[in-house]
């Protein structure tokens, strides 16, 4: 059987993948300093063994006949998914990849320097050469998927997503937006009139903060006998569903940033640790895209984790751990801040999506050609002014200098985040309507129900549907913006 | 040039190595506990691949080719080392390596349940079929490479080490230590009728046994930017050269024996830390064999970390980090401590060849088949008698059975351990015969001019010669017994 032929291959690509997450993860956690190099050697030498093995003519082969094998419903899905995965990373020639990942590289360390220096002059041309690769890629890809090329760009990380559906929820969105942030400003305003902010500044041991998230990750589901908690200088979700390794990083002057990120990876712990173990060595097995993802790791930190109920329920587990009171209205004044910012990464839920929106449409504008790498400064600042109020003329690194994807050729990723905020909050719906004392569940530190809920919907599916199928059915309804949009108006309206 | 096809297949090798030694590494420090079976499994198809490649036919026509090529001296020894590699991995029929291993494997495994319920009934006939595969692997062996049986075995893991030159070594080792052993056991007495022992106990918190150990690793030579310190059940020394991961573990009732463990792993650490870095993806690149490295470890061990010079400068630093004070002789009397025993493990350097040469004795006549598993408790019980003085007929499991090595079908490794301690006595006879002032260097925590040393005539030369070679090379002399005789003599005499 053909099929056994992948089945075997999958183990064996299985293996490559669980060393490569492992050394992946170790390298930031608990790799000798010196160690880096060696690594960075092993790492790119069994990646390409990955790649060779995946990319194997005789694989098209397997699929053809296996496609034609009398197979469970299962196999079916497997055969289909690696199919997908198959056309992917062969639709390009190796000559065209090696020249994309030699220029992006160049431009990624380049950038690190020069965003550093604030020098846009240096890096415009480097990223013009990244953005005209990119531009054939998405063309390349288009024509062997029959997408358009922008389409053929985000179905590398979202699989059936495309412009047609997203962009209409995406201005539906942009338009309540930029009207709703200037009233949940005031909003926040005249509460902090009446009750001003207690400082969120203190000495928090961070032996005690490892002890407070532990105790919260175990709390919201996160498997303790499948996966650790460790520190890493940018905070990550990696390792294996049977190991899963997520970081944090503590300040010890304040202990809400650390909490809320490690609640944020303990979300993209859960799906990974409750993938389906049968399908774990087929392409099947593993989470949808990143829109999926990020819609399960702000699911666990903007639903659950800045919800007031969670607060009722964690508020005591806070003064256990680290001593000190805090109100539900203290605790909330910093949970529910919300800042009109320049930069992506430091934004709240509420401003979020506007970062994005801008990145989405931008990016349509460059890779369709209508936009140029030397007028992107104009175009940032103009939409940056026109959806937040603020200008980035004159700052380059805080504005299209600010984000790693574009000099790593990461077209077509930005969406992912403001698509998970939107597919969380409808999850969200979609369980309220279910369990309508949801928020008492909460409250009493209650998660098993909405776990359940998320483990039939959306984890145990795996990448068994595409991502719009994949929330139609677990919702009852497609994508849209109407969740997202009442959940912010409740919690900043 | 095939010299070239080896060079990028020992890349590629290395690079699964470097996977598989980080991975269990990891497995033993770092693995979440259910991340056991997946990792198992990923191991074992890591090291299919490793396998499969280091035996590819063609492998064999490029080392003849290669032996053909004009090569530097450094790439002829690299060809000579990987030729050894080859025929070593190639000599058995791949059908017999899988019955050995699957007997070995189902040996290994009851012999943990036997063992613990002293059974030796139930484990002599498993054993039994283990030791006649083991028969039959040092036949078929032998025959290819020329060697006795035995030596086959002994091949294995001490390149050029022959029973013809360890048998009287440790023959006449064996007749000193009888006499000298209840010698030993009598100055000990005399000393603890004056001087009673202090006994080593107290409260030592982990953390600071840990910055002790660190503090103690660093100046001894361990360089800390190229690994790093864990806490494992087992004490090892893995990783790669350019990570080296050690492992001790604590008693917080007792600091000694967490110490010495990692005075020890040092010691093994700093034989991979030192490696020539060129060489790193070649066979040749490798520490010489078993023995060789635990001349390393036991010379950081016992040569340094016994040495009544070295507790002359580590005394302060104890003293530094666990707020205690000891005195020169007070723990001495502790590091200087002789026992009869019936373990093997728990033996101190007096007394732990006796074990190794009753092994060396009774397997090569379980190999030679003079000796059949049946009569095993008689013959262990009749040498344990003569050559300690200790009766082990009533309980096997302090007998026979007390060892992975023979159920994990490991004949020919045990002598690895006493020719370690014999061949760490006479570098530091070599040593001290270039360096009169040494113990004054060591009394002053001054430890270069001895690594310097060692990293000249033992590690830069990784692999390049045989184990008798690199010793005579490295000291003057073929391996012998005297030093380490007058090294326990002076010591405990
Ligand atoms: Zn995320
Ligand atoms: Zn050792």
């Amino acid at each position: 059987m053909s099929f056994d032929k992948l089945d075997k291959l999958g183990t064996k690509l299985h293996a490559l993948s669980h060393a490569l997450s492992i050394l992946g993860a170790d390298e930031a956690t608990h790799m000798a300093p010196g160690g880096g190099e060696a690594r960075a050697e092993a790492m790119s030498v069994l990646s390409g063994m990955h790649h060779r093995e995946s990319v194997a003519p005789e694989i098209g082969d397997w699929l053809d006949a296996a496609e034609q094998e009398d197979l469970s419903d299962d196999q079916k899905a497997a055969v289909r998914e690696w199919r997908r995965r198959y056309v992917g990373l062969t639709c390009l020639p190796p000559e065209f990849v090696e020249r994309q990942t030699r220029a992006s590289m160049r431009c990624e360390q380049l950038w690190r320097d020069l965003r550093a220096r604030n020098d846009w002059a240096g890096f415009a041309p480097v990223l013009q050469e990244v953005v005209e690769l990119e531009r054939e890629r998405a063309a390349r890809r288009g024509e062997v998927l029959g997408l358009s090329p922008y389409d053929a760009l985000i179905e590398m990380y979202d699989p059936g997503s495309r412009v047609e559906q997203i962009a209409p929820v995406f201005d539906e969105l942009k338009t309540f937006l930029v009207d709703f942030v200037p009233r949940a400003l005031e909003v926040q305003e005249k509460r902090r009139e009446k009750a001003p902010t207690r400082p969120l500044s203190g000495n928090y041991p961070i032996e005690k903060q490892r002890e407070l998230g532990l105790a919260m990750m175990a709390a919201v589901g996160f498997d303790l006998t499948r996966g650790s908690l460790s520190v890493s200088h940018h905070p990550f979700c990696g390792g294996v569903p049977t190991d899963v390794r997520i970081t944090t990083r503590y300040r010890s002057d304040e202990f809400l940033s650390s909490l809320m990120g490690t609640l944020h990876e303990t979300g993209h712990a859960l799906y990974e640790q409750n993938l389906p173990k049968e399908w774990a060595h087929w392409p099947l097995g593993e989470a949808r895209g990143m829109s999926m993802h990020e819609s399960q790791s702000l699911f666990v930190e903007k639903q659950i984790g800045r919800n007031p109920a969670f607060w009722h329920w964690a508020l005591p587990l806070v003064e256990q751990h680290l001593g000190e009171s805090w109100s539900q209205d203290e605790i909330l004044d910093h949970v529910h801040h919300v800042e009109r910012g320049l930069i992506r990464v430091d934004a709240d839920e509420v401003t979020y999506p506007l970062h994005v929106i801008l990145r989405f449409e931008i990016e349509q504008e460059l890779i369709g050609g209508t936009l140029e790498v030397t007028d992107l400064p104009e175009a940032w600042d103009e939409r940056m002014k026109r959806y937040l109020g603020l200008s980035t003329i004159d700052s380059p690194k805080d504005g299209p200098m600010q984000d790693v994807h574009w000099p790593s050729s990461a077209f077509g990723y930005f969406p992912s985040y403001t698509l998970g905020a939107m597919m969380a909050a409808q999850q969200w719906n979609a369980i309220k309507r279910e369990i309508p004392d949801l928020d008492d569940q909460l409250s009493r530190g209650e998660f098993e129900a909405v776990n359940d809920w998320r483990r039939k919907h959306i984890w145990s599916q795996a990448s068994r549907w595409s991502t719009p199928e994949l929330i139609e059915r677990a919702t009852g309804e497609p994508l849209n913006a109407r969740h997202f949009r009442e959940h912010l108006e409740e919690r900043y309206g």
